[in-house]
């Protein structure tokens, strides 16, 4: 066996192995009891502790060196997965497995108490694991930062978005500062001199809404063989790419914000049950990054499903299901409050102009806390401060602002720029999908996605990580990531 | 650190993956979409293999006889722990790890194979994978067999029963066939005599009978917080000790099915429960093995919920939940409809009298099939004869013949007995119960079962695996295990 297909056998069990924790995390999330959480945060932290074995032993180390010398027999594929395989080793090599199991009994811990502190508003509860999961990150990005000779905060980023840095989204957040403001203020103003939102009335029954949920994913391409739509506290797309696992939250008062927040899930479905299949299991066969996750939900679920033509499409359907009467249920109210803005609180009920701002306070805050210049116990002051001096919303307790996110209490550091990427991303693929099918706007209308998505797996999806987030954008866009897709896109759809 | 801990760190890594594979197992029946099969075969195969590594390393066999020699420093749970690690070892040093992950796989494939199989009555469909199953069981056989010295036969059942053996089995099986056959005419006669059952009208909404369900696990004394009650084909009690996952199916046309099945699994779940919290994830803290695992179902199903006392208690509730009107809906009718006696083609709807031919049967069918007697092609033959010879029922097809249940499609070679075997211990432990609780028919005609399950945590659950099964019974019943307990509560039921 060459050292190259030994490194695949032994990357396909660390892949089966991370399969298995993430249907576990699904399961923690929208099935398990809370009596569960000790019993799984062991098993969690047990399997963390094995895929991480796995991954620094030290013949992995040879192998690589050996697999190196074997790189002209290799299709360009193997060649990428290779670079996959060193780049998931190095991850693996920087950190002790005592920290691993540490760190992942931390963050199932941190992350059970957060479930009740954040209903309770009770942040007090919530510090200790805080600063216990930060405690143990920062250790992690100490090691890591030393081993690759990045800053600490790249280090973290790079779990997520491989080869990101801190220059690329200084710049791309500092550009969007740059025009926001002055677009947020005059999408306000439009839409202030515009009538009132007919509005319908509720209650909407979940199931109802579940079957309109699973309605428009199944129109979309969801395949119900491949995955489900189940609840939890936090709405996510978790499972594997032949298993898909979504949840959604519902609210009887308002039926729009399951549905917009399923559709967002579908798309990181899409992209998941689209990677390559006959590269399951290896490095080169996963999603690029959590930058090009993000773009596929906000693709769907910003550029696609809060369109106009999505509305003339969907309208009837929801009016159908929910029995609706009168012009509440109309195409037009439909389009105009799903893109209404209204600066507020919460990150994952924020309007496409305000949401980079909720991105924004995070990254600072999380550099900041990381770099030890913001104690945990100092979070909810400077939140407030902060998202104040962005957006001029002044949150009302500690649930409506730093205790609202399960990822720094789950210990997802360096994640939150994703979200913006993701936008940016989604916007310039977006342009470049509608040029390739002129007819986009129309089938869209009529409930027709297979162009769309067709034009998706050819050009991002099937790709897996044969390519970097930047070439993997520019080949697919013919431009390098940027903010000016974003900004027409804003400018279009609130301004024209 | 002494060898012994040393032992329990590793024990408590290699409990920590056995969880997990019971959550994926559970997950696998309980959620998963077809579509999931494969990857769920590979991530199950991968950490079976890598659990296999964890027992069978070489240094665990070090340390077993390092061990040995603290032996004196060790408490009696330590001691007990120490002999159920070597118990576990011997399994796994006996089998190398490919045929593990090799049985594993062939599992995963028959058991999904099976699901399409059992109701499109295609045993042609299914016997492939029957075949491919019980190759590689025939070679795990035949290791462990060798390794133990016992029969291959009694090597399988030793993973289900530790200790069990043939020789107990025939004898005990050999005392019930000398009666049944007797009891079961005399039952029969007895119930002609008597004037017609008046039955309740459907449909039986699933949320109601779900609604009662969950209403009677709560009043024996099942914590939610600990676990949860969901659908699939084959009934079973999964999950881990701290979260226990408990499946049922439902008929709208007799809510009985699900009842007494959901109340029979209750009592599988209490057991797990109750085992010894400090012993979590140790060998010695697992139940004692699947026949004192299946006396407890039957414990709570047969002994208890079958009574007279407890439709007294039950009667009124279902009435209630149901909207019951009728005499059919009074206790005395609700106690004649649950021991009814009618033989027929499948085991799992049998009455308790001809259940144990169904066991007898493919008792008798599996050990020639592991023998090579008889070839699977050849099964549904020797099913309908033998199934004819022992109860006069001829099934009308595989699906109610040799299709029916999951265990040899998915591995599960010398588990049979140990539902007859619970049985017994069922009936003898019911029988010690009811000499210490004097008052136990009117507390249950009452709805209390605290002082039951007390008794049963002191006697049984809380032992956990400190005692081997045949001490265990002796202990709590001041009985060896036999057939008198059984026999005796039959008579009592049936004829008198």
């Amino acid at each position: 066996m060459s050292a190259y297909t030994e490194l695949e056998a032994r990357f396909r069990r660390l892949g089966a192995v991370e399969e298995a924790i993430a249907v576990l995390h699904w399961d923690a999330a929208a099935m398990m009891p809370a009596g569960g959480a000790a019993a799984r945060a062991e098993q969690l932290a047990t399997l963390r502790g094995i895929a991480h074995q796995l991954l620094a032993a030290a013949e992995i180390t040879d192998l690589l060196a050996a697999a190196d010398t074997e790189a002209n027999a290799l299709g360009p594929w193997q060649r990428a997965n290779l670079r996959e395989m060193r780049r998931r080793w190095r991850h693996g090599a920087a950190v002790p497995g005592d920290l691993v199991e540490a760190l992942s009994r931390a963050k199932s811990q941190s992350e059970a108490v957060w479930r009740t502190a954040r209903p309770a508003d009770d942040f007090a509860m919530a510090l200790p694991g805080l600063e216990r999961v930060l405690d143990l990150t920062r250790e992690v990005a100490a090691a890591k930062s030393e081993a690759f000779g990045t800053s600490p905060y790249e280090a973290l980023l790079d779990q997520y978005e491989p080869g990101g840095s801190i220059a690329l989204i200084d710049r791309l957040f500092d550009e969007i500062s740059g025009f926001l403001p002055g677009l947020l203020d005059a999408a306000l103003a439009r839409q202030a001199a515009r009538p009132a939102l007919p509005a319908p009335h509720g209650p909407f029954p979940v199931t109802l809404q579940r079957r309109a949920a699973l309605r428009l994913m199944e129109r979309i391409g969801f395949d119900f063989a491949h995955g489900r739509l189940d609840e939890s506290a936090h709405p996510f797309c978790g499972g594997v790419s032949d298993d898909v696992r979504l949840t959604t939250r519902y609210d009887e008062a308002d039926f729009a914000m399951a549905l917009m927040g399923t559709l967002h899930e579908t798309g990181h479905a899409l992209y998941k049950r689209g990677l390559p299949a006959e590269w399951r299991l290896q490095p080169v066969g996963a999603a690029r990054g959590m930058a090009m996750h993000e773009s596929q939900s906000l693709f769907l679920e910003m550029q696609v499903c809060r369109s106009r033509a999505f509305a003339r499409f969907a309208a009837p359907l929801l009016r159908g299901i929910f029995g609706g009467v009168g012009e509440a249920w109309d195409a037009d109210a439909l389009y105009r409050r799903q893109i209404r803005v209204d600066p507020g609180p919460i990150r994952v009920d924020a309007d496409e102009i305000t949401y980079p701002a909720h991105v924004i306070l995070r990254y600072r805050l999380e550099r900041a806390m990381l770099a030890g210049d913001l104690l945990p116990r100092d979070l909810p002051g400077a939140w407030t401060e902060g998202l104040k001096r962005l957006i001029g919303v002044v949150p009302e307790s500690d649930r409506e602002g730093c205790l609202q996110d399960i990822h720094w209490y789950d210990g997802a550091w360096g994640y939150f720029p994703t979200y913006t990427l993701g936008a940016l991303i989604a916007a310039q693929l977006f342009a470049a999908a509608r040029h390739a099918l002129p007819d986009l706007a129309e089938q869209i209308g009529r409930g027709e996605f297979t162009p769309l998505f067709e034009w998706l797996r050819t050009h991002v999806h099937g790709k897996g990580s044969l390519l970097s987030t930047a070439d993997l954008v520019l080949d697919a866009t013919g431009m390098p990531l940027g903010t000016a897709a974003f900004e027409a896109h804003l400018r279009q759809r609130y301004l024209e």
